[in-house]
This record gives C-alpha cells, structure tokens and sequence, in this order.
C-alpha cells in the first residue's frame, strides 16, 4: 500500500482502538452510527460516500476527507464524480476549501498508485 | 403556492436582482456559477441537489437548505431519500445540526402541500 | 410558562416526534444519544449542561443555547455560574458570538419570568 | 430613522446593558476592546470597518454585519467600496454568503432611506 | 518532559513573546484575558477548564486543545472526566470531531509519560 | 527564496496545476475569480489582500492565510498595518485564532527573510 494511505491507516486504526478502549458509551455508539449511517438505503452507497466527502469538504476536515476518499474510491466512484462533487463543495464552502482541495488531489492519486 | 415556499422565493427572488444590478463582476460570476454546478455531468442532477442540500445543512444555512429542498422536490427526489442525507448531514456536523432539521422538515411539508 | 418558552418548546416537541416519525435510524439514534450524553457519570449533569452551553455558543446555535439555558435553569445554576461559562464561550469564540449572548440574556430573563 | 435600523439599534443598547449590569469583568472587557480596535492607528477607520465588515460576512452572523454597515455608513463608505468588499466575503466565504449578501443588501438600503 | 509536550509548549512561548513584542495593544488584552477568565470564580478552575477544552473541541482547534488538555491535568483532572467532557463535544460537533480526538487522546499520553 | 515561503509555493503550484488539469469548469472559473477579487477597483489591491487575510484568518485557513501574507508584503503593507488587521480577526474571530497568529507570525518573518 502507497505510504501515505497505509501511514494514514494505521494511525487512524490505533487511536480509534485506543478511544474505543476508554469505553466512553456515547463515542462507542457515534463510532457505530458512523458504520451504520453509509450502508445502502434509500439511498445506494456511492451516492451517500458523495455525501460524506461533500461534508467532510465543506467542513474542512482533512481526515474526514482521505476517510471518504478511500471509500469513494473503493466503491468504484470515478475521477469524474469526486471532481464534481469537490466542485459542489468549493462553490458552496468558498475559495477556503481550495486547500483541502489541493491535498484531496494528492491523496487520491495515492489511492490511484496502489492500484 | 404554500405561503411560506412563496414568501421565501419572493424575497429571494426580489433581493438577487437587487444584488445583480449592483453590477459586481465577482458577485455575478458566482452567482452564474450557482446555476452551473448543478446541472448535469458525471454527476446527475439529483445526486447534485443532495450534495448541495448535505453542504447546506452541515454549514447550518436554512435559506439554502430551503433552496435545495425545493429543487431536490422538484427534481423528484423522494422523503426517504432526502431524510438519509440530511441523517449523514447530522451524524457529521453533530446535534447543532438539529434545529435545522426541523425547519427542514416543516418546509418539506410546505413543499409537499402545494400539491 | 412565558410565551417565549412556552413557544420554543412546544415548536420543539411538534418538529421533534415528526422527524423521529420518519423511523430513519441515524436521527432516532442521534437523538436517543443526545438524552444520555447529558446524564451523571464521571461529572455531574451541572456541569454537563455547562458543557452543552458552552458548545452550543461558540457553534452559535440560538435554538441549541435556548435548549442548555433551561436544562441549566432547571440543574439550580445561578445565573452568576451561567455568565462566566458564556463568558469564555465569548472569549474562546470571539465577538461574533455576543449577538447570542443578547438572546441568550434575554432568554434567562423570560425563565426567570416563570417563577 | 428607519423602523429596521432602530428597532436592531434600540434592541441592541437594551441588551448590551444588561449584559454589562452583570459586571462579568471578561465580558466587559471584550466589549470594550471592541470599541478600541476599531479605532484610526496605523490603518484608518474605513479600512476597518471594512475588515470588521468582512470578518463578521465570512463568519456569517447578521447582526455583526448590520452593526459594521452601519459604522461603514456613517465613516462615508460607498456602496461600490462596500459591494467590493462584500464580493471578496462571497468569494473567500462560500455561496452560502449569500443570503447574507440579501439582508446586507436590505439593511444597506434601509440605513440609505434615514437619509 | 516528553517531546510532544515539550515541543508544542516552546514553539508556543516562543511565538507569544514574539506576537507579545509586536506591542499590538488589542492583541496584548486579549492575550491577558486568556490568562484571567479561567481563574476561578462563580465556578472552579477545573469546570473552566474543561468549558475551554469543549469549546476548542467543537472549533476543531488542535493547539487550544492541547493547551487546556495539559491545564486539565494539572488541574487533576481524571481520563474519565476529561472522556466525558470530549464526548458532549463530539456528539454536538459531530464526527468531524473524531480526529481531533485521536490526537487529544495521543496527547493525554504524552502528558501521562510525563508523570 | 527562504525554504518555508518556496516550499509552500511549490506545493501550491504544482497542486494548483493538476487541480486544473482535470478540466472541471466549476473549480476554473472559481480559480479565476480567485485571482480576478483581489485586483484594483472602488478598493486598492491593499485593502483588498487585508480583507483576504482577514476572512482568511477568521476562518483558520492557515494556507490561505499564508498566501494573504505573501502578496500584502510583497504590496509593500508594514508588519503594523498587518498586525491591526490580525488584531481584527483575532478580537471578531476569538482565542481559537491565536494558535493560526503564531503560524502567521512565524511566516511573516520568513517573507522577511527573503529580503
């Protein structure tokens, strides 16, 4: 796996392990929303990855972002559609979210390089 | 037309050309550029709503929110649909989010009474 | 009960049992969370309401501030404890957030009005 | 003077009152640093009322915007230098200025009207 | 002293004094009044303390929350306490929170090897 | 050129560059308006980059903060002029700002450096 993915990973796994650890019940159960929320519904999965990236992108959460990215991508969502969807979010979120943008582009090519 | 859907459009409508005639170029471009977004590419138009609907309502902003409920109706989009965004739109931006969903849902309602 | 009070919650309590009508999982179970998030535990509910108050306020959410100044009204808080914890919040979140403090002042008043 | 500014001036001297009668030493000090930054010193008062205009558009609080339209107003600011300043807010902050971008618009056109 | 902790304590003096040495005067009393709303008053040191980690918690502040997660433990804060304080956070901020957590949970052992 | 200040550069560009390769006409006009806001108008390019780097700071955009830095020094505004401007964002945006003024500081003087 790219570097880069994997780094970001590993550390997410191992402080979410340790969080879980703490067994605070309300984080542990926002930690499980979080599972359930993106499953297919009403809505299929790709759309409701958009919808997360989208979130994440306007908030400016660059951990969001790369979380989402990684899911967008292993659903099969093509260049294309997060383009598009990023586009969404910097015209609504403002020429702020041009940051986020320029390390999403990097962080999807590391997606792209584990082939 | 619903009152409240009627008198929101009014005022929107009233103030936009307004701000239009002031003749700002930045201000104009984004606001031509609002329209753009949101027509179909990779993208559909729907998917395109619910991101724009999910972007308004994680930035808190019920006059957008108002605005993308009215095109995502229009564009056929079903309650079951837009209720799995706007859940994303709470889990990610938190409890906050919740006093606007509730004025989502009252606006829906107007939505849905104009038949 | 003051109108404004009175007005709040029973908007409140309408929009509320209509959205957990929808039956969408994620909401039921954010709002579940948002009950028990705010029970003794490690700290006491005192200080989980200021806690509550004080995010509400800097995220300047006026419904979400209304909602904490009750439950605090209701805890026994003085309103001396009340103003220093809004008192950081204005500090934390700089002078954006004194346009909440205005409501929120007036808010305590009309729960003190109910005797 | 025009109803809308008055009743925002009048609502706003009631409550900053009483807020001050709470003798929170943070507070008081906050509000009066509020009126020293805005003083002439090595930028003068129009450019920042301007910056006092564009910091509080970008963080979307309406109240902050009137009261900066106002200090703008009365320091001789045009119009076409507040518009300009306004595009930038848009630009930087997101589409989900405008709505804001509408009220500043009408309160503008209001404080115009006390002539 | 661990060197997470260490690091992030001298760049920030280092940098105060610098921003101090501007001789900026609004800057300065902000700076003051950082130091003097945290005292203790209506309420105790520790309940200030852990209002200023929920509110740099739901602003997604790393480095506020860093600086008030050492001043809690100084304070004697316990891990459960401070867990309690940070889910109130996250459920009312949202999931964006969460990677502010992972690193607040990093730090809090940085700041437990110091012993 | 000092390493900080072409590092951030380099970065930018090249990511700048391949944002814009992909072709995306939503996120090209926006990059166009970007650079179109800030020239001359009823505002001087002085005003302009100051309400930029104002908005930039209320909003915690360090990157687009350091950009702002960038272009005011090199319109030749003085380390004072810069500092009430901060001093503005820091006072509307609150303490959560401090942290992004430390950073702002430390560039500054890397601009300096480049002499």
């Amino acid at each position: 796996m790219s570097n880069t993915v994997k780094e970001f990973n590993d550390y997410r796994s191992k402080m979410n392990d340790k969080i879980l650890a703490d067994n605070n019940k309300v984080i542990k159960r926002i930690f499980n929303l979080d599972t359930n929320a993106f499953q297919a519904g009403a809505l299929d999965k790709k759309t409701k990855e958009l919808l997360g990236l989208v979130a994440s992108t306007v908030l400016r959460c660059d951990d969001c972002i790369k979380y989402h990215l990684e899911s967008s991508y292993n659903e099969g969502l093509s260049k294309e559609e997060v383009s598009e969807a990023l586009s969404i979010a910097t015209l609504v979120g403002g020429t702020i979210v041009i940051p986020h943008l320029r390390r999403a582009h990097e962080y999807w090519e590391a997606l792209e390089n584990l082939g």
